[in-house]
């Protein structure tokens, strides 16, 4: 069976300038996350912002299974010609993973019919953790009833997200909120997957259950052979029309 | 108790200058809408494609509990400013209602989050049946379990919206084709309903199940006092935290 | 208008019997909720396990818009020929709350279609955060952002049951746990509401906000006039066929 | 990797003794269904009414992965002991996939939470269509947009089972009718599926297409590895309480 194809997209800024950052990821974060996902038998292509069409060109998208994406404070310097571009793919059945700010990703937003607002969000070192509230989801395989993370940023409801059609994870946080932070929809043929872990300053993504569900979640999102839809006129009825 | 107050949105375009059209809506679309509105109770605003702002300013939404809005051939003329200022009162509660081919206007496009390209559709002056499939929903309250139109436009699935919150009809077209065809979502704070029927070469908006249908749909789309949402840092926490 | 009819059913056995729990309801959590529920111009009917028919004759059933229960210790005491009784009334619209330990009830285990087991739970006087997912939905009409309760027993999940068609409430618990707290149905024609608060130990249903909660299921959950659904065999078809 | 186990059920009457039916289905529907199923690299096991414990032992169970079901006429034949053995299984993650007339069965109904009542049904030899409205669903993979029966039994909504979590195909019939007749479920660590095609007159489970519906099905509803639940009395927080 030919290997899952995911290309890892990081804005790649405070993992490239900001000491404290690279000193967690030194290869950056969508470093850790292609060297994990390689090692769990998917094959994995980085691209980042500064890349030429920020690395997502329609050839790398054209053989793309799934998209993740992290981003933080540059969502702005995305183009919009690229945010089309993998909206369009996506509605054609390329599987797509938000993880944590990304939430504020033009492309998200673009997805979620809202504008996604800023949740409640702190940086206090807190605890979280990771409730599995559907069981019977693939994104859970193999994994316990919670996930808890000893430092994560807290991201608190209201979370303006349109209503998911599967909440795999609620997040309990130790200042007092809550999150729905395991959230899928589909989109057109594409099916998206927003998951909160992931602050830059803690080192979630070494977090051998967070890489685990991020595996399920790309084997969750890849594409099927859909059925091809025909659209507009459709002049000739399948039955006949008596009615006229 | 004060009257609802719903502002009824029309391109106004082939129910001014065709007059197979104008025969049928002489007053315009948005004139029969506001009409029968008016009579059950509510209080109706017009507005379209060339006033002002399309008749949408900033005061007109301030005071508009419910929008309706019927589209077809001018969405590219809507301006882009007033899509955006439109989408961000449905997220602060106004309520919106989408009839017909306005399924491909910027505003429902962009609560989608999909590009919700044409479904199937033929004019062949067909039967269409809406079966109700939610008979506890508050938008067939008083209705029966069907609606016959002698003629209506068929729009067919595959049909690229998001998957509803609720489905309230289904509808059944003599050519062999089936839509969702009354769908309910939620965006933020505002509610947003999603209903075929409406072709401006059929006297569709005259038919009293259809009108019980859209007096239904504002009722329901209506804005609560919703709770006030903080956003954005949240530094003091609600609970000690002491993980540090 | 008419007032809506509420019945309040209450097993009625430790606000009865045991005087810690006496104290805090002096005339049975059912009288508590009855007289909030007066005070804001519904019209409610009491009725506990110890009347003839559990007090849910057909004659009170008929005559009751919406149904509240609260079971903890006697689920198991309630005649199956009741529990059919009721569930059939749902099912042609009457609306049913089912409060705190009431998941574990006959009637809501037969609308879920699981067992729901039990929540993880504890006693420890702990603190609860109910935060507001769904700030558009009725139920949450007047509220702020969060209801924060001193003392609440802990639920925690995972929690079995179905998918809810909304979430209106995730519940913080301060020893670790989240469940999702208020959650709506829809059961045939009628409407569902299951709401976690309301340990009997602690003066839950006495909290204004509480209250204001279990009105607005109230009017949410009350029957519409739905269309009248015919079952069975349609020998002779709406429209013709002509495949034969 | 393993095959998946599947357990085919049939009540085996009108295609044990009615002749218009044996002709069709000489070996039974389940041996149609298990035949097809084996073809296309499943471990099919055949269990019928007539076998002790209906031939649904605890062991049988155990060792099935996937349940498909087939009855009409003998719901009330099946014993409630059996019911509730093979509802607990599901509730544990067995899948279950419900065919055409079992939406009355005792287990669809107790896994639905409704009475699931007869919807409108026919016997008129009409086409039906059933379209798929969710292209991004595992259960299409391979499909065209459409599937068209020259023969089915009608069935018509509105249907009486609780919101599907997901809606694959929507069925039209050339009478007038429409239904939602392939619906989607979770329930607690199991997943379902009812999927309407199937009338015993018709050779409907010959069909490439219906059975690749079935096998897609299969490998949707296997069960996953999913979290030890613990459910019960919780007296150790996970975090300190400082409330008391």
């Amino acid at each position: 069976m030919a290997k899952i194809r995911v290309t890892v997209w990081n804005e790649y800024i405070d993992d490239l300038t900001k000491a404290s950052v690279v000193e967690i990821y030194p290869q950056g974060i969508h470093g850790c996350i292609a060297e994990f996902l390689e090692e769990a038998g998917f094959e994995a292509t980085k691209a980042t912002l500064e890349m030429p069409e920020h690395g997502l060109t329609e050839e790398v998208l054209n053989r793309t299974d799934v998209l993740i994406w992290w981003g933080h404070k540059a969502h702005h310097l995305v183009e919009d010609e690229i945010v089309e571009r993998v909206h369009q793919r996506i509605l054609e059945g390329m599987g797509f993973i938000a993880l944590h700010s990304s939430y504020a990703s033009k492309i998200f937003r673009a997805l979620s019919g809202t504008n996604v607002e800023d949740p409640k969000w702190r940086h206090a070192e807190e605890k979280s953790i990771l409730w599995v509230v559907d069981p019977a989801h693939p994104i859970v395989d193999g994994l316990d009833e919670k996930i808890i993370l000893d430092q994560e940023e807290m991201y608190g409801e209201r979370f303006n997200i349109p209503l998911p059609e599967a909440i795999v994870f609620i997040s309990w946080f130790e200042g007092g909120e809550v999150l729905r932070s395991g959230c899928c929809y589909t989109r057109g043929k594409g099916k998206v997957f927003y998951f909160q872990p992931g602050h830059e300053e803690y080192p979630v993504y070494y977090n051998k259950e967070i890489q685990k569900v991020i595996c399920n979640a790309v084997k969750w999102a890849k594409p099927i052979h859909s059925p091809v839809i025909t659209n507009g006129m459709a002049e000739n009825p399948i039955m006949p029309i008596h009615s006229k």
